[in-house]
């Protein structure tokens, strides 16, 4: 990791030490997945096997898992990893069970009364990464508040072989339709609908370059689905003090280190001394972790900033807009506030990212690349649209229509004006 | 308009019926769109001159309007009007005000505190289109819920010659940053920034097929910003029982029509007596409108559906998923808790959606194309993301901390274990 002293930094030095890393998504990514998307949507499901065979190598001639293989997954499960993932069931429900929206009415004027009334999404695609790290997490973080919200049909795909903790999970998650089909012709099939999926309304959930591309592609299309969130490499970064302890942080950046060789850490210390103390501590940790190859490769583009004071670690965190933001500072709980730009926080010494990426109830599917600036992780309000509804008596009418007649006349639209007029003037009542 | 019976129309029919025009994009739009978003990144202020110049036909040596200007035009303007706009905008701000999101707070568990803290955005683009009818409102409707939600910068840009319409419902909402640049290079602008026009984390507001596509272009790119909305046609569904107003209805559906050719009306009615009462009140109403040869082309593609009852009414409106619905049955608000997919909604028959588009106080921001199936029109949250913050003492941690170690070893993830396992065998506390 390198290490920079922020207020030696001019502000193009500044900017370079914050920047992700650039063209994440190469021209030879879009060619394919403009390719695929083509096929599935015209010959969908034998496109579908296609694809599965070539990139999965399996030979997929039924796509849905059956609903006995979920529940066999989980009876198989042995007992202590059934009670993690019950806990972890438990504390999502209770967090995004109060994220429950409720319906908002307001009566402006006398006889003029409007709401905003929450609908629950209809039909859903939830897509679950497989690779080399089976995400059971990401199967809970998009099913649980899905059903919280009530969406009637929450479909999922993800790549063959499907790990058997994934199946068990959608089995704990009340989940009974999973399709055996990963990559972008996954996407695909949620977009247009093939004979075997359905076409959903919002395609939910992570991916690699070639999903992350697709669901761009398909939202981006008149008439498409729309997705969580735009999606990049995982990211972390921790603002931690001389108090802090350095094995903690070190975990902590670790972890993050070991999604992806693409995942970015950035630690803002106060000092030089705690700097070197880190970069020990990250050494010490690193050799004997699985893992290790990829951590090392993360860790090649990672930065430690060291920062003067609370404000300047809090201008560098608001520049940033990290996915993960992890505070280890004795104040920390006093700079949340302070905090504009983040998806998730985890404050204190006790709170590391793995109890958020888990089990503590807060979702783990958050906005990367910056888009905390202007995106929200996936809340229970997520998986609903909100509906205006406006009722008007006729005194309500008489008391707002005159606004409304000039405000049409100012923009010359007399039918939007006469539509109040012809109102007013009728007889009936 | 053509008149369908719905019961009497198969699978594929009625799929037609509901069609929305296809191809709204020419591939010549998107062409042109990649050219000057790929310029305006390029050149900067330079090349929107030279677009405004060539576009707009407007000489802008001074792109920023003086704060001076927006002062006069509200001082200028007739005092009914301004009466007209305060009303807008006391009830826009009413029913935004109530939409303000609270922040959400949870102990899951002793020692496991999480919560969801909303945060307004910093700085966000409101696109004011141009053209024929001069859209004050949609000034009121972004920039008002912005002020609300306490963002600091409303970056407005209007293609110019600038209405002073326009100019004084900017002072009225209090914002003093306008641009007079329109088009796909406005929102090249406000993506990526210039020397003039700062970058936005979010873009809002309608647009014709050029801005429509910069937004979807600029936010499919990695890191570039939100957008509200995407954009299509304005449309609006009208359902009719026996006991309406055919002269109601009619309006209704002439305010739709005369927004634009492209504009798409439908109503659903009960009877084929209905129907033909309707089709009159139509040509009866239309002929001294000023816009009637807009109004007459938009209507040439409307439809008008005939229900045998309520169920299958219900089954048409959640089929299309209209932007506007506008409910003149006996029982319209009994039906409101039926409609599933639905932009905004009109109740009863003194409630027509020129009321909304102006001043009743909900949003007229609101999805088109099928898009109210997964998104909803613009509400004060749209100016918000939310941060998950959790803290955990070490007893939280000493609870959670076990299935935390027992889901990353499940996922493979040594690192995300050890940052749990560490902290539980330190001695601190």
């Amino acid at each position: 990791m390198q290490v920079l002293n922020w207020s030696d930094l001019n502000g193009t030095e500044r900017k370079a030490a914050l920047a992700r890393p650039d063209a994440l998504i190469g021209a030879d990514v879009g060619q394919s997945v403009t390719a695929i998307l083509a096929d599935v949507k015209a010959r969908g499901d034998a496109a579908l096997r296609a694809y599965t065979a070539n990139f999965d190598g399996v030979d997929s001639v039924d796509m849905r898992v059956p609903v006995r293989d979920l529940k066999a997954a989980w009876d198989a499960l042995n007992p202590d990893d059934k009670a993690a993932m019950e806990l972890a069931k438990a504390n999502i429900t209770a967090f995004h069970t109060a994220q429950i929206p409720a319906t908002i009415a307001v009566d402006v004027m006398d006889g003029v009364s409007l709401r905003r009334e929450p609908r629950a999404l209809n039909c859903v695609g939830l897509y679950v990464p497989g690779g080399t790290a089976p995400l059971v997490s990401t199967m809970m973080m998009l099913a649980i508040p899905a059903s919280i919200a009530g969406v009637k049909r929450r479909v999922v795909t993800t790549p063959p072989p499907i790990n058997d903790a994934i199946l068990a999970a959608a089995y704990l998650c009340g989940v009974d339709e999973v399709y055996a089909v990963g990559g972008a012709q996954a996407i695909g099939a949620l977009a247009y609908g093939t004979d075997t999926i359905p076409k959903v309304s919002k395609i939910f959930g992570p991916g690699n370059a070639y999903v992350a591309t697709a669901k761009a592609m398909v939202s981006a299309a008149p008439g498409g689905p729309a997705i969580d969130l735009p999606a990049g490499p995982s990211e972390a970064m921790v603002y931690a003090d001389d108090e802090a302890s350095p094995v903690f942080v070190a975990a902590d950046l670790l972890s993050q280190a070991e999604h992806d060789v693409m995942a970015q850490t950035v630690a803002i210390v106060r000092s030089q001394s705690f700097a070197n103390k880190l970069l020990t501590e990250i050494e010490r940790q690193i050799t004997d972790l699985p893992r290790a190859d990829i951590a090392r490769a993360a860790l090649s583009s990672g930065r430690i900033l060291i920062a003067s004071d609370d404000e300047q670690a809090l201008s560098i965190i608001n520049a940033y807009a990290p996915e993960h933001l992890i505070l280890q500072t004795e104040n920390a709980a006093d700079l949340v506030a302070s905090v504009r730009e983040a998806g998730s926080v985890f404050v204190g010494p006790w709170t590391p990212e793995s109890v958020g990426d888990y089990a503590s109830g807060t979702n783990h599917t958050l906005p990367t690349y910056g888009a905390a600036r202007a995106y929200s992780g996936v809340t229970t309000e997520s998986f609903y649209t909100f509906i205006s509804v406006q009722t008007l008596t006729r005194k309500g009418l008489e008391a707002l229509g005159p606004a409304v007649e000039r405000l049409a006349n100012m923009e010359g639209l007399e039918a939007h004006r006469r539509a109040v007029s012809l109102r007013l003037e009728s007889k009936t009542s």
